[in-house]
């Protein structure tokens, strides 16, 4: 029998495991310094979490089930319901704002695509209680750290940002009415993939006057903080409206993050779910999807979970990180498996060698030494394989004399340590590795 | 609506989580020493996958459906058929021997009982492609020493070994046949579950002789590597089957570690897995169950994935561990969750506050200041709330200085520090956190 992995998961050998932890800890690491605490849920959930906000039609893309016990439920395909219901079962006695990050691996069970994946791990960070735009800020900038700690500068990505509440209040200066905001959204959205033509069809399918479809593309091309402000100086609700992006801009600026902002209406995202600023962050070159995408959620937990909490969010994941990563030769190299590589002359040395095993790797150094009986020439070079730093013979003349020999197998220089002082020189040896 | 986790599922809390995360640290840092690789394989695998080996009775307590492509799948159960497959995939490009350690979480759907979980997290490690004693003694010794890890001692913790082929070796000699020998297994596995006469009964409905089923309770009755060679004296095959664990004692006893071990053939195990060496590690007063369990399993590897390599291994669940942990007042203090809280006197001190922040972030502190603006009274509680070590303070007057203020909260005392040291000065200030 050979059973294969289902199609779209993947399997995570030593090598690849070392980039995914390289990956978490760097996104616990920055996640971190800015206060988040981490949390996690199940990865199978009720299917009722999902479909109770977003409907049935969600469930097309779910792995979704009826378990043993006559349950409908659903590998997890996002985290924020399960984060609602968290938050609102502890809501009073939680600090806020509530800063919380996880790593979940999510689920979608698309048609299946050449290479696409099935499962995928996003770091997931929300910033919950806090209605300001300092929040806002504190959410970019933490994404924007994130690329920062993967040394990726303004030249490799971008953040693209926007906001609901400017958005609408253009369009709805610009003559949209309320029945016809979402068809202008979406043409907003799609305008950097749909031709203007077609665009404009779907607008006056909408039954948009013709003035104010030239306006939604004159909206959809503003760029940067200062021609966005002047759009909405003539338009009524617009000095209200430019205030949140503005407080945003301006504290990412005092971070020292404007190089990597672009104020950009034509980040919509899922209408059902953000209400204020909404981000995504890109490759510079865009030949990518989005490496990261959120925004600010203010009416979700109450919808979710029946809680009245502001909040905002971003999720990041992994797959297209990596891709960015290799694509610009930041991918950390394959550490050395193992510190020192134990060897004995004689079958006599043996519990030598276990007993010195044990106390390195009590001392917290990463050891190994042959598991059978044989010549030391070849215990030498199962020590070259596994890419040691450091080998250690003992022999029964060392022994005599109460020393071992310690080789550097970089330098291939050795020298004889007495027993007593091996543990702090290999640990002295090692320092900095 | 409020929907729940489904029962058996774990939510993890920031302080849950952080209890996790310090498990899983010491799994990894343990692990690693012994020069073990992380690896990791889907969640959700085709359901062939153990039924192969383990047949259709296994379905039963699997968390197994059929998904949108009409394949037959299951939520994991356990590690080594996906490790099996992973390692057949590359066995000769794969060094041996193969050091590979694994964080799963698991999943069984059995009928729930009062607060029994449906998953859980578990450190598997297998060490493959070596048939030696001196393979088993590395497995049970990293598996020991994750223990000392936690600060638990032979006071806290025990191992109990046995080997099948001595146990067979035995009972084979005792007069058992062939035949019986399943049943005789049985009986010795569950000797400390079942009364003797129930037993004696078991043995007596397979034909065992009364000779033999007096030896059968003997065999079960050995306790230490000297007794059990006294017993393996006076059989056929006796010195073969006592040279592996003598081997295995006498190398656990070079690392010092025998304090932890007893050999016990009572430990039988799934006997469609091990062939060898199989060991459980208990708490010293048995109030729980096995924290940990594992042997050697030269067949399996061949059975499930078609590539001949003897391996040993062992699953340690994260349920037990904690409790065990818990109950010996082991558990780590939750830490300070940030290092230090900057706030402003003023609105215009803003932008400066945030630029610190980001600046000390940069140097990897924990730092969180208000998203709002308040009077620095009501910014200081903050701090407290969020157990901040210390407190840095920017106002008009400071900054018209080139200074801040720091305030350490815990000894109260407050000092002032030139703007362009802060960053230095709190890092020494926090240093050994």
């Amino acid at each position: 029998m050979q059973t294969k992995a289902l199609p779209g998961f993947r399997e995570f050998y030593p090598p690849d495991l070392a980039l995914r932890s390289y990956i978490f800890r760097t996104w616990r690491a920055v996640a971190t310094r800015y206060g988040f605490e981490e949390y996690d849920g199940p990865p199978l959930e009720p299917l009722e979490l999902y479909t109770a906000k977003s409907g049935d039609e969600i469930v097309g893309q779910l792995y979704n089930f009826i378990d043993k016990g006559g349950r409908e439920v659903a590998l997890r395909p996002e985290m924020t319901p399960t984060l609602a219901r968290m938050v609102a079962a502890r809501a009073n006695g939680l600090k806020k704002p509530i800063r919380w990050f996880s790593i979940p691996q999510l689920f979608r069970y698309e048609r299946q695509q050449r290479g696409r994946l099935r499962e995928h791990f996003q770091l997931n960070c929300d910033l919950i209680g806090e209605p300001g735009p300092l929040g806002d800020a504190e959410v970019i900038a933490l994404a924007v750290d994130v690329m920062r700690a993967f040394r990726l500068g303004p030249k490799d990505v971008r953040v693209r940002v926007s906001d609901r509440r400017v958005l609408r209040t253009l369009l709805v200066g610009a003559g949209v009415t309320e029945a016809q905001l979402d068809t202008a959204y979406g043409a907003v959205d799609k305008i950097e993939r749909i031709d203007r033509p077609a665009l404009a069809a779907q607008l006056e399918a909408a039954r948009l006057a013709s003035t104010a479809i030239d306006r939604v593309f004159e909206i959809a091309a503003l760029r940067g903080l200062a021609q966005v402000e002047q759009a909405l100086a003539g338009v009524p609700g617009g000095e209200a409206a430019a205030a949140p992006l503005r407080g945003l801009v301006q504290a990412l600026e005092a971070m020292g993050l404007t190089d990597f902002i672009e104020v950009d209406l034509t980040i919509v995202r899922g209408l059902a779910y953000y209400t204020g600023t909404v981000f995504e962050l890109f490759d510079a070159g865009r030949s990518l999807r989005a490496i990261c995408g959120g925004g600010r959620y203010d009416s979700l937990l109450q919808a979710l979970a029946g809680v009245d909490l502001p909040a905002q969010g971003f999720g990041m994941g992994d797959v297209v990180l990596t891709e960015l990563l290799r694509d610009r030769g930041l991918l950390p190299e394959t550490p050395s498996s193992i510190d020192a590589f134990l060897a004995g002359v004689t079958e006599d040395d043996l519990p030598h060698v276990l007993a010195l095993a044990h106390d390195l790797r009590d001392a917290g150094l990463r050891v190994e030494y042959a598991l059978n009986v044989q010549a030391v020439g070849r215990q030498l070079k199962l020590a070259d394989a596994r890419n040691a730093r450091l080998a250690v013979v003992i022999g029964p003349d060392d022994r005599a004399r109460g020393e071992v020999m310690v080789k550097d197998l970089t330098s291939k220089s050795q020298r004889a340590v007495p027993r007593q002082d091996v543990v702090v020189d290999l640990l002295a040896s090692l320092d900095g590795r």
